[in-house]
Parts: structure tokens; C-alpha cells; sequence
């Protein structure tokens, strides 16, 4: 029992120590440069005080990383070409929400139109999107985070 | 038998090596063929302006390959067998928000009862559910995942 | 360089057959048989009609297996000893969408306190969380994946 | 550079083995030991009773190991330097839902700004995040999983 004791506390540190290696390499630097959304939308209306409860659809960026990131944005559509690339600058160290409907270049994103959102971005970020909906009279909040890719 | 299984096997290998071959090429074929809800559900009572308010659940499909996909859809219910295949075609570098409760063939989904949904497509694809409930006079909004397999 | 690609491009391929073929033999088992969630709840209030309206945590679950799946369900507290199991049976190629509250063998889970659950399956589901919320004289409604463990 | 492979490789080999086999013994050590979250918000109003429709953001986690876990959380700002440790005890085998908001060393945390979160823990845990919205009149309630990491 001792020894096998001896044997897990020892494959522990093992691995704890490759881990943190690793970890240590790679430092801040979390998430991935490419991210996907298939349900995006984001309703023309909205009751309620303005900006809180205006309904949105907002990307929700996070750079841990030392160096500003440059998060490239497609825009897929149900019925034309794909849209793009819009770019969204993240410094260090910092996080973004970026209302998807403030990006104006190339164009406006069309309101009460599905849409898809796939992320290429220079660096690891973290995204995940949220979705807020004041058209009934009251407020509907929901988070989405993009789809787990291998 | 043994023949056929032999030859799907082979045209699998060579699918998937084609795949791999095509996705560094194009680099934009995002997703998996393979996708798993287990939490379905869609009212049959809504308030307020259709269709905008009605209560649903819709599967939001993106495809960002060059192909157009066809995404098979099994429904499972609670207490009968499994109902399928459902067929959604996605266009290629389109998205698809397409209500479940619009899916007739080869039947109906069935209204106030819990389902299950697995997807397999013949292409990668990105897929999320969107569950929009009207019933209590307000809105509710909820986006869900597919569960992460593997 | 060449034989460098040669090796790796190889390697991939071995790789793909054999998840293809480990695919092929577990056929529509899809899932796994251990999931967790740490942000369970349920209010003891609700609002409007029953058992529609009523607040609650709802587990669903879906066995896309030819075999019954016996899913173990231990629930953590904020001040006690954890409890279980819980156990809920999936009948083949079924889902089953079980309200938490309605767990009552070894004891009832505690309405308006927070609680994790680890699931532990006797064979592969998928689980997704579902949380309604009535107390507010309006209905909330959000859906929830397990945490993605490796 | 053949060497410096080989060596990674070695490295990768020997880490999973390692973490396969401890995984294999320690049983109930679910989870991992960083966490990452974007998408942070709490809004500074509120209707209805107070503490249950109070709006906030609540750090949802569980430790189902036999050792207390120590959670340390930086806080990510969009126009200032990230803050922390913000540290959070869990106790062996328990479930802990820590209001963001109630984290008040080294600083609070401001309402109605956007934040994003990364856990970083001594320990493996379960981390997901609720969202709850009584600004409107009504509730709104969503729950967000950290994002998907390799």
C-alpha cells in the first residue's frame, strides 16, 4: 500500500510538473484563433431605456495574451455570400464586448436576419456571444458559447 | 455482406483523406458531421405576434464549406421509437435556422413533449438550438450546444 | 521536408482509420458516461398554472444505445456530505427528461439551494440541464451543458 | 530540430500516460484546474426581493475531490489592468456558488462593466457561470459554460 502510494504521489508530480511546463511556455495566452457561431441573430426591436435594454447580440472577446489581437470576423448570411472580413482590435490583457450590430465596415449586419459568425483572429482569444431581447416588454438574456471544434 | 462493409469502409477512408486534403486547401470546412441534443422541447402556446413570438426550437446550421450538406436528422422521443430521417439541406457558405416544428417529413415533432436530436451530415457543419417560449405573456429565450463528444 | 509530410500525412490517416472503425463498431452508443454540472438550482416558488409553469431543474438525458443505460446521479451540497446515488433508467433509443425535484430515493434534493451533479452512466448518454424559473410572475428559461471535460 | 521533435514527442507521450493512469486512481477528481470566461456582467439594478432577484453573476463551482481546492480568479477589464487573485476556498466534496460581486479583496468588481474570468485553481474543479437579470421588471436567467480549451 506504502509503496503504491509512493508510486501515485510520484506519478502526481510527474505530471503536475509537466503540466505547468507547458503552461508555463505558453503563459497567458488562452483560447484559440478561430472560433464558430451558427446562431446568430439579433432583433430590430427593443422597449426599454436605451442602450441597457436595447436588443443586441454581443461578441464577448477576451485577450489574456501580452500583444493586441486582431479578431477577423466573417459574416455568413442565409441567402448571399459571406461577409467580411470585419476586424475587431483587442489589447492586452483586456476584454471586448463588441456589439455585433456597431460593425459597420464592410456593412451594417442585417437585423431580424439569421446569421453566422466564424472568428479568425491573429492570436489565442476567448469568445463567447450574448444574446439579449427586449421586444416583449420584458427582458430575455441568453449566452452562447461558440461550437466545441475538435 | 462482408464485401459491402469492406467497400463502405474503403469509400470512408478515402472520403476522409479527401477531406482532410480538401480542408487545408479551402480551410474553411468548420464543424463535424456528427451532432447530439438531448434536451428538445417546443411549446404548442405562444403570446403575442407570430411568427416572431411564437414558441419554438430552432437548429441553427452553418455550413462554410464550398458543398452544399445534407444534414440527416433522427428525432427521439420519450416513449416510441426513434422518427427519421428528417433532411435539411444547407447551401454551401450559408446558414439555416430552420424551426424543428417545420419538419413534416416523415412526420410531425410532436408539440409539449421532450425529444432527443442527433444529427449526421454528409459535410462538416456547425450546429446550435435556439428555444424561444412565449407561453407566460413574456419572452424566454435560451441557446443551447450541442453536447461535446469526444 | 517531403518524407516529413510523407510521415505525417501517413500518420493521420492511420489515425482516421482507426477512430472510423471505432466509430463503426460502437455504432449509435453516442455519448459518455460521465458528466457534471455545478450550477444546479431549483426555486421552491413558481407562478402560473402546473405543472407547466413550475420552477424546476430538469436533467435530460437521451440513450441512443440498443440497451437500457442506468444513469447514477450524486448530488454535492454547499454544507453536507454529498448523496447518492440517484438512479434513472434510459430505455433504448429514448430520451428522458427528469425533473431533478422529482428525485426523492435516497432523499429529496433541497429546493432554493445550490447543488452539483456527477453523473456516472453503466453505458454512453448525452446530458444537457435544463432551468425554469417562474418566481418572477414571468417565465425564465435556460439551458445548460456539462462542463467539457477532456 | 528532429531532436527538439522527438523530445516534444517524448514529452506529450510520457504527460498522457501520466494523466491517464492518475486519472485512473483518483477516481472522483473531476475537472480541471483553469477555466476561462468572456462573456462577465452584473448589472447595478434590480426589482422584486432581494437577495433572490437581486441581479448578478455567480460563479458556479464544484470540488468533488477529497482536498479543499483554492481558487484564484483574475478579473479582465476592457480599459484597465486585470485585478487579482481573487481567491475562493471550495471544500473537499462540496459545491460552492460564489456571487462575483460578493469578491471584494483586492477590489470589488464594478457593476455594469463588461470583465471576463480566469480561474486558475490549486486543484481540479467544475466551473460554470449564471447570469441572472431582474432589471426589466422580470427575470432573466441564463447559464454560460467556460469555453472549450483544447
Amino acid at each position: 500500500m506504502a509503496l503504491k502510494d509512493s508510486l501515485s504521489q510520484l506519478k502526481d508530480t510527474v505530471s503536475d510538473t509537466v503540466r505547468d511546463k507547458t503552461s508555463a511556455v505558453r503563459g497567458a495566452d488562452l483560447g484559440r484563433k478561430q472560433w464558430v457561431f451558427s446562431a446568430g441573430f439579433a432583433p430590430s426591436q427593443s422597449t426599454g431605456a436605451e442602450p441597457e435594454f436595447t436588443s443586441r447580440n454581443t461578441l464577448c472577446l477576451l485577450n489574456t495574451s501580452a500583444a493586441p489581437v486582431c479578431v477577423s470576423v466573417t459574416v455568413f448570411h442565409a441567402d448571399r455570400e459571406p461577409v467580411g472580413p470585419y476586424e475587431i482590435l483587442v489589447e492586452p490583457q483586456r476584454v471586448k464586448h463588441q456589439r455585433i450590430n456597431d460593425l459597420i465596415e464592410p456593412e451594417a449586419v442585417p437585423l431580424d436576419a439569421p446569421y453566422g459568425l466564424v472568428l479568425d483572429a491573429d492570436g489565442p482569444v476567448v469568445a463567447q456571444l450574448l444574446y439579449l431581447d427586449s421586444r416583449g416588454g420584458n427582458l430575455a438574456v441568453s449566452h452562447l458559447n461558440p461550437v466545441p471544434l475538435d
